[in-house]
């Protein structure tokens, strides 16, 4: 079959590896429907050190199941599913805190030397833990949005919940990237008064304001802050969603955040040290986030995918064949795509 | 009237100051009964320029009410009151929100020259929002404990709350100082299962033991963190409750945290920079914490005192007439005492 390898930094293939198996008896084999390339993946594809063997990349997806092992109880062939962007048991202590990135058995897409998601099909382990099965079965229409669910939704959607959004408040969301925006379609939908983007790319932007932000602020750093201050009368944001991961995001954050606020941050850093001084201390700001148990919100953030009344798949403008994954990936490097869908 | 004043780096003197009286009419005059010398104290104690104008001190004070203003309601002479050690109107929305601290009108005792808690009687500002009267009138045997309502018992319990402790967790405490003790008390009393004590004093941790700390913990650094990661399986804590403010404290605090946990600092941070990379972020640990708002918890921690079922008191290990306020602060700085309770 056919899967998408990387070897090195800009140097995305896709190749003819074994067709996935079952190898235990808790693995289910999925073909895959839609993957898509994560802002993550980015990383990698600007530093990543040459390699001969490579890695197989794609962590995100949607499929129907081909076969099952012989204890796999909660998904059959035929069943159409959401696999999120970890693997994880569902049966230990923290599956069960709802805190499936810490799974006790938890296992990335790709390791190992086996082909990840954006591949024509998927040997995913511990299948009755990872695996949601849409109850009404396939549906065309409905792709994008519960590709979602294996990532940026659920993302967003941790940002906004861990950040303890709640109705009537003021919320800022750092970065248009997907998850911003999803961020900023979870804090309206948990009830928040009023949204702040931090964005300057005017087509990202418009889709947030689709989703129901309030207010763009295209500057950044302390014009940002300054902006956001003034329209929250000085005081900050009761929330905010970082979801870019550099420097500069946290300091923005720390600049915006009201006292007794909470910064949540579902960007992966890419620094390690950060102001925790008394600008974070004396006004009882809280920092959270974290890399997004999505497992844990899929059942919740469903039904209002399949009845139409969140579009989070509106963040997908480009759809390639499989084939054309390095096309995919120089897209979203390049931003000229915000997110990138791709079809085996 | 006698008033503790300090001049510079251990230089701390009982002076004469003009008697406080009523200049608003939110104002209240209070005799001090007891009055304190807090860890947070010892700060200035130790860098503080010179200055021939030197500052008041004291923000942690019980007295009886002598006079107060045309508009106050809520106290009047004769009352035996609880100052907290911020000034707070009560009204504004931080203050309904229990974030006092961050009150819109908030002060800090003896500021702008004005005699601080450890004198003979205190001018209070904005009284019917700051103090809180003792329902059951003069005690003298809970005066230690009912003292320790307007700092360290507060301070400890926020770290508590905000740590989000509950029954059946496991939780750490880094400093055995009263907030420390006191931080430990609470997280029993908010029914943590183990109550891990980080110190190495064992007349202080023996009181953490009475207050009902399970585990003392006196190896520090490194072996700190591989004792505690032992008691918990590897796992570590649900909640970590940091009293101390140095960094070293802050690196204990990211070592021992289970994923999902919690850290929560009420020391005063004596730095900028920490580590919230990975370390932090991909466990979804949480940082929080701050300046404890003592106001918003006196009434919820109050009836315990009263009943004797909590004695937090017990953190006082020395008692000093007030003209001995510099004796307190250099034993207090020389650990020779945990916690000086002064008398005017």
């Amino acid at each position: 079959m056919k899967a998408t390898w990387m070897y090195g930094a800009g140097d995305v293939r896709v190749i003819d590896v074994p067709d996935p198996r079952i190898e235990l008896p808790t693995d289910a084999v999925v073909r895959v429907v839609a993957a898509c390339v994560c802002g993550s993946d980015l990383h990698p594809y600007r530093k990543m050190h040459q390699s001969e063997r490579g890695a197989g990349k794609g962590h995100e997806f949607v499929g129907i199941v081909d076969e099952v092992g012989a204890e796999v109880t909660t998904v059959r062939p035929g069943d159409f599913v959401i696999a999120p962007f970890m693997i994880s048991c569902g049966e230990c202590d923290f599956c069960r805190e709802g805190l499936q990135t810490s799974c006790r058995f938890s296992q990335g897409w790709g390791e190992h030397g086996a082909a990840g998601a954006q591949a024509e099909a998927v040997r995913v382990p511990l299948a009755d833990g990872t695996l949601v099965a849409v109850p009404a079965g396939f549906d065309e229409a409905l792709v994008p949005s519960l590709l979602t669910l294996s990532d940026v939704y659920g993302t967003g959607h941790h940002a906004a919940v861990t950040a303890r959004v709640r109705s009537g408040q003021t919320v800022a969301v750092i970065g248009d990237g997907a998850v911003g925006l999803l961020a900023a379609l979870s804090a309206v939908r948990l009830g928040a008064e009023r949204v702040i983007l931090l964005g300057r790319h005017e087509d990202r932007t418009d889709l947030g304001v689709a989703f129901g932000v309030t207010d763009v602020v295209p500057e950044r750093g302390d014009e940002a802050v300054a902006r956001v201050r003034e329209l929250t009368d000085g005081d900050g944001v009761h929330a905010v969603l970082e979801a870019v991961g550099y420097p500069d995001a946290y300091e923005t954050a720390l600049g915006v955040v009201r006292a007794g606020g909470v910064i949540s941050r579902v960007g992966v850093p890419q620094y390690t040290d950060g102001d925790i001084g008394r600008r974070l201390w004396w006004p009882n700001a809280t920092l959270t986030g974290g890399v997004a148990p999505v497992r844990a919100y899929v059942e919740e953030l469903l039904p209002g995918v399949l009845d139409g009344s969140v579009e989070p798949g509106r963040v997908f403008d480009r759809e390639l064949p499989l084939e054309d994954a390095a096309e995919g990936y120089r897209l979203m490097n390049e931003r000229e795509a915000l997110k990138v869908l791709l079809r085996p």
